[in-house]
């Protein structure tokens, strides 16, 4: 605990509690690659950090469909709780290849980090409704390819490092998980994916994806300029 | 301010913590129906409180499309502020017909509110993410006619008042609602709706929503008995 801020969080900054938390997490947490979010039996409560890459939440229907509803991206914090989903459908969170992702039951928190754990998450929640709200509205009226390149945009936004001609990320992708993501059939998705390939748009291949310099920063600056042409 | 707890709202229940808030907007919040979330011009950051009906979250798309986003229930706190949205896409909160909601700008709550609003902030986006997901895994695979028979279970399970043969509740949807949610077209809807009401199993007008008692009372207990029986 920072001496300056005593036993009072009150005044301590944001990104102090964040680090506070994700350091428990670290030093006192297990590795974990499954979580089942609403088992019959009283779950464990906990934290669960995106150390890298991203976990999946996904549900399991009456007919044993899986369903891709949510992501938690790297440095992301989700709370396991009792009551996350109230449904006969089975819930899971899930690494994706090359993620990695922490476990801290909450009793390992003391009192002052539980006090200021909803400010911590609030950022995160919010976050992610943000994502599912900004791309269904983008996502709306595209075309399949148009929206296999923004989901993998949206991603090189985040985990993307540049290099001379492109933005390059690890691929935590399955063809299966990206068509389950964007709910359409794995041969759509394969099909989209060399077109963007012939057209020098990305490079796609099991580990890596990147996406071309040039593309990539003028699709940012139309998609993160705040201006905003709606036509009415 | 309840003297039992006097400045520390930490051992205070979080029933009174809510009870606290919704107070102090009900006395000082003002009446609004439409809250632009990402204006270009700093926005007036506050709490919507959804005191009546429902609010809904949706998106103007670049064509001028309308999409729904999300749905915002009675009883429930929706926090407005920058960086809500970032995206040229504009959203928008707005109340559907017979809901009322107010808005109180966040300088209005004292200090000791404002401290466990993260709190009770958490309650009510971990609701909205559960009903996204849960309705999403619910509905993956659903023909039309039995998504629109569970969407109008589902408000009915929270809005509904039960009489001798039927669960009713304000109508507070036009067709062209109910098929912007679930993305589909008004014909397609109405006809959902029509085959619905001849089977009996919903009776449906302007004002009024009735789903026949029995059948209620079956699905509930088949949706909301915890009983998982997902297949492998």
């Amino acid at each position: 605990m920072n001496p300056k801020f005593g036993n009072s969080p009150k005044f301590m900054p944001e990104k102090l509690k964040l680090h506070l938390i994700v350091d428990s997490i670290k030093e006192c947490g297990n590795e974990i690659n499954l979580i089942h979010l609403n088992p019959d039996k009283e779950i464990s409560e906990g934290l669960a950090y995106v150390q890298e890459g991203i976990a999946k939440i996904y549900g399991i229907n009456e007919k044993g469909l899986k369903i891709n509803t949510d992501l938690v991206f790297q440095g992301e914090i989700f709370l396991v709780q009792n009551g996350n989903y109230q449904s006969r459908d089975n819930f899971y969170l899930e690494g994706l290849k090359y993620s990695k992702i922490f476990f801290l039951p909450l009793d390992h928190l003391s009192s002052i980090q539980k006090e200021f754990l909803p400010e911590i998450q609030m950022k995160f929640y919010n976050e992610r409704l943000k994502r599912i709200h900004q791309q269904k509205v983008r996502n709306y009226d595209l075309e399949l390819h148009e929206r296999v390149f923004y989901l993998l945009f949206d991603f090189c936004l985040i985990f993307g490092k540049a290099s001379d001609a492109y933005y390059s990320m690890p691929n935590f992708f399955t063809h299966d998980e990206l068509s389950n993501i964007l709910r359409n059939c794995r041969q759509n998705i394969t099909a989209c994916l060399n077109e963007l390939k012939r057209d020098g748009i990305i490079q796609y291949n099991r580990k890596e994806i990147k996406i071309e310099k040039t593309i990539f920063e003028e699709k940012k600056v139309k998609y993160l300029s705040g201006l905003k042409k709606t036509k009415k």
